[in-house]
């Protein structure tokens, strides 16, 4: 990690994993195995890359009572507590069907339903995050979603981590099945015996899960394919060296490609905050992930005041900003592009990852110029509704019939003609 | 086109074209060149593939007043008219930024942003619609987009369509650039000195037009990668067999591979619109699109009741639908999935493809499972905002490090802890 004085732009921008061509044939002959030999696929597959022969693939309740058995009580009510508060939150988000009616009859409105079905992938290993679980499912709940699918490859003993279990049951989700990877995505997309097809899939996963989403989007929806993580956080003298070091590495911990940016007019604090983050990477379970990143992919910028600052906030547009300066609040209204905006020194980051209740599945790598938080809405979709009454559409009918050959679309006019002439 | 008892389950879907290894090598070297180059790739390209040597490529006003000397002015008319329509329909899916506030001082919101800048791609040749401008524009312009930019292949006497420069003005788009094809969507994707970058390029374009937007999408949005149109038609023995059959057509000229369905649980209806749609195509100057049309991809599915009929529109998801029954209100709350819904006799699709307000840019192929209308929220992005109070940090601090530890996130617990500790 190094200070650097602003000069020109700068950008958050990592090369995202497209993949190798390998990697993609073994998806390709995956997804096609699965479409061609549903469960049988999905057995194989699992055994191949999961080690375990599964011979029922949906977790059944034993599986759930013994995954309670894991995990302290004390967190279980914690889990319930973030599920609740994450809940709250989106349920905020629920937009209503509307509809506008004219004085002469015509109604115009949009129609707001629910998916039909959702998949859920829930990464394995290391990465098997309850709060993925939490963050993933409830907002489709909220939408009304009815069905809800979650997916997550099993260990060489053929279980799912204990914590992801607990989570899911927590939320009432009961359709849950041991497998993950391509083969996963592609029972959600093309439905085999087992595991009906859904209509959107979301959650992270690794090389194969994302290039598997890829390839069948369109055929369902996908949420984004996440990018490595990061943070800037925005900081002047009035913020404490040591607790933007431990948000920092907070982030850096998470992977080696994973970005952690300081951005600050004070010169001070930049170099105080440098050997803060020299001093507690090394105390970190995760040092070597963590040293590689802030290497790699730290920066702390220092510039000539606080509205330049703000600048290179929104130049970097960052998937979480953290504002820790004297009067944070004053500044939200100044930044345009950032995925979740923490505001005040009580806003740590964790305090978004698994507690306050607004989504912790945000655009990465720049992409918070353009994409949003998950959210309710991505569980919804619209349909217009137009009804023309017939007094407006004899005003209308021949302006329409005119405006369609103007666009010498013939067959559109007469379609309009036929009504007119009756 | 025949008729057919339904039996089993019916979808709309077609092959997409993805293009040939050869087009996506092509597209591939067009983007390269737009970077490297820049506005001497866009004018190199444009003599290449639209035969003219373009110098200037921004429209100027000279142009913008030619082009109204060539359209009707009772069109001009109608267009504007159309525009305030669309304008008020889009006008009323504007969200506002929200925060909700907790005793305990914490404050958890949503900050809705308009995107910074907006690229429009218009199609050439006989494809080049004002009403697309007008779709495309309009919600951008409502999300409150600062920056819209308008490219357009030229033709050989390097002018762009009259009826889009004129729709174009009618919005106040002031941008507006004489380059097609995948070099214009490398242009709005990456700059050059004449075009700005954007952050979402939108509307319809051929096949290179389609590969270049998928080429650099992650890079900035895009919106969806349309497929051919299609019109599913519910009626029943109160519907005149000559409307519905125009309203089929309308459809069917559009394209080879665009799809007509009539759904009814009446077959003398079936019968006359089997007779009408082969009297009624003879007369239409695309005569030889709307016969492929219907011949390959037209289809009247004839149901045992209403009930059934209904069960068939929502498995194929259509991008437009037309309610034509007795009372076709009372069945709107039934349909799950469809982009839009025309309800009754007078909402005939044209009466939406121009003028009515809601917008023609919609979900196709069965893909309004999970896909809306183009709206004003393509044009928005959400920003969370999490502000937690001190009292809110300390009380709930300690569960927040505990669930980080749960996930193995030391770094995660720290955060939290240094600022517990002071």
């Amino acid at each position: 990690m190094r200070i650097e004085r602003v000069t020109n732009t700068v950008s958050l921008k990592r090369t995202i994993d497209s993949g190798t061509e390998e990697q993609r044939k073994t998806v390709i002959e995956i997804l096609t195995e699965v479409q061609d030999k549903g469960d049988l696929a999905l057995k194989y597959y699992t055994e191949k890359f999961d080690g375990v022969l599964i011979e029922i693939l949906k977790v059944d309740r034993v599986e759930i009572n013994e995954a309670y058995q894991m995990i302290d009580e004390t967190l279980v009510d914690i889990i319930k507590e973030a599920a609740e508060n994450i809940r709250d939150y989106h349920s905020r988000q629920v937009k209503q069907s509307w509809i506008t009616m004219k004085d002469n009859g015509t109604m115009l409105g949009q129609k707001i339903t629910p998916l039909d079905a959702v998949g859920v992938y829930v990464p394995g290993g290391k990465a098997a995050y309850p709060s993925s679980v939490l963050m993933n499912v409830i907002p489709a709940q909220v939408a009304g979603v009815n069905r809800i699918v979650m997916v997550s490859p099993p260990d060489k003993e053929g279980r799912l981590p204990a914590g992801v279990l607990v989570a899911a049951d927590i939320l009432g989700v009961t359709e849950i099945y041991k497998v993950g990877g391509a083969q996963a995505v592609g029972a959600l997309a093309y439905g085999t015996d087992t595991i009906q097809s859904v209509d959107k899939i979301v959650g992270p996963g690794n090389i194969f899960v994302a290039l598997a989403k890829r390839e069948v989007y369109g055929n369902v929806d996908i949420d984004m394919i996440a990018g490595p993580s990061e943070i800037v956080i925005l900081a002047d003298e009035t913020s404490l060296a040591n607790e933007v070091a431990a948000d920092l590495l907070s982030q850096a911990e998470h992977d080696e490609r994973a970005s952690s940016v300081l951005v600050t007019p004070s010169m001070e604090l930049a170099e105080q905050v440098l050997i803060e983050v020299e001093r507690q990477v090394k105390l970190l379970p995760r040092v070597e992930i963590a040293e590689a990143s802030i290497n790699n992919y730290g920066a702390i910028y220092v510039t000539k005041d606080i509205e330049e600052a703000i600048k290179v906030v929104n130049e970097l547009a960052p998937e979480h900003l953290e504002i820790m300066t004297k009067e944070p609040m004053e500044l939200v209204s100044k930044i345009r592009h950032a995925g979740a905006i923490f505001v005040g020194r009580y806003s740590s980051e964790p305090v978004g990852d698994y507690f306050a209740g607004p989504n912790h599945v945000l655009p990465t790598n720049g992409t918070a110029r353009f994409s949003s938080p998950l959210n309710v809405d991505d569980f919804t979709k619209k349909s217009s509704i137009i009804s023309y009454s017939k007094e407006a559409f004899m005003e209308n009918g021949p302006k329409i019939a005119a405006f369609a050959r103007l666009e010498g679309l013939d067959a559109h006019a007469r379609a309009i003609e036929e009504r007119l002439k009756s």
